[in-house]
């Protein structure tokens, strides 16, 4: 099975992949894992995490936390793509369905929006483990989004 | 609201709670970000997480990915509590449901088993925020877990 | 496992109940599968659905889409009762766990609010099934429901 | 956004269109809903639904547990097309989000599999809302089917 297309939208806001980029800087969960934002497009937005035997489960696969942590992340970038410049992105909830194991060394995930929204973006991601140069969808994901206008992407003061 | 009663089930091994804490010691994924296991009864696991900055998201709490990482624990291991003794545990799929952001000290995950089966378990984890020693819960997780009957808890070659 | 306890909330409109049983009126498919609201409290609504032959799957079980509908009924206003008076409910998402067969002569769905909120509030569904008067639990399901401000909640001109 | 395309798998039961088919007939859910069963390939499975003002929520739009219905009942049936001849299918879980409201003459659920497995098999299926001919995606699903080898699809005695 091949990859999703990439979705065609218009951003809201032009200077979108900066803004994007520059939120998933500071998820310090991203750097610890070893994740990186590898692209970004409107309503798309990819993460690329090298295998790392310090996240693995008991079988030696990365832990499906892990898989599921990426997937938000890069639903949650896929979304947040979509949404205005003075707004910042909150999951609500999401759902994942693990469907091999995340063996190999990269995991891909690849987010996109299945509905923007004013309030609300709903997005998808599937993940995919890659084995000598195979990709093999491993995980898929379901996710909702909140658009929280006028809060900050930065950190709050608890 | 207060933690759900922890159930009463009867396991089928009775060595179980030293089954769970070994293959909680494998998953190398929690010690990574610094996770207890607290408690194992039969039915039920909960799993201690201090916060931490290089676990966070752009706002300054736990990531959402990392609460559902714990969560995906708990609950896998309050299921494989009742599994047989020579049964590995997969899970095949959770939902999460963030109800308020993940701040404070610590984060609790509360699983536990909504249904045992033979071949599938399903159960629910309640996730805890501590903060100035009260509890708020923040995020709920419903799971599917599978019984691998017969295949060892141990690393698999790949 | 007994049912969970009824939450203890304060509704924002104190003809809550009034207010939900005209929208159940209104709801002409729970007329047609036989639903009944049955108990309306703030933050909580039961549903009873007797079986009926035209109901069933292929087994001769009550089918998963007809309780997966009286859980989103029930968990909707058990949701509702909690939202302001000129305010309208929609289901953003739900999940399903399905525990045990819906056998037996009634299904009563219980849903609660886990998490009252200005623009979403987030509900759980414990369904159960009654045979010669014992309850067994048969689905949990986990919801997204979104309060829409300023919407009537009559028919929408399409 | 254009469907997906149908699966390109091959079935284990040769004879799996008529297998589908007479489980689908004796859903007597299926039919008191006015629900028909359109196309059945390898994996894939789609339902149509024509408007009924007796199927409708409060706002005069087909209500959700009724849209969750058929995309079950299309995901399962995309699932049970790639079963052996000798088994039953059973729905373990889903999961649906409602991206518009289900307007319009008819109801498209198009189910397809995602993981076929010796086990359970994992299944998506995007609902379309059609109004002058015109389709619009209103829901998406992700389910997990149980495989039940030896067990039949007719009636079982309770």
């Amino acid at each position: 099975m091949s990859a999703a297309p990439i979705p065609q939208f218009t951003p809201l806001d032009p200077d979108f992949a900066a803004r994007v980029r520059g939120s998933f800087e500071r998820q310090a969960a991203m750097r610890t894992v070893g994740a990186s934002l590898t692209r970004v497009e409107p309503g798309y937005a990819d993460i690329y995490l090298p295998y790392r035997e310090d996240l693995t489960q008991q079988h030696g696969f990365i832990h499906g936390g892990i898989t599921g942590m990426i997937a938000d992340s890069a639903c949650g970038y896929a979304g947040y793509s979509m949404m205005p410049a003075d707004a910042s992105v909150l999951t609500v909830e999401y759902k994942i369905n693990m469907l091999a194991p995340a063996t190999g060394e990269l995991l891909i995930a690849r987010g996109r929006v299945l509905k923007p929204g004013r309030s609300l973006v709903i997005t998808q991601c599937d993940v995919y483990a890659v084995k000598d140069n195979e990709e093999k969808l491993c995980a898929v994901m379901l996710q909702t989004l909140m658009v929280m206008h006028g809060v900050s992407d930065h950190p709050i003061k608890k």
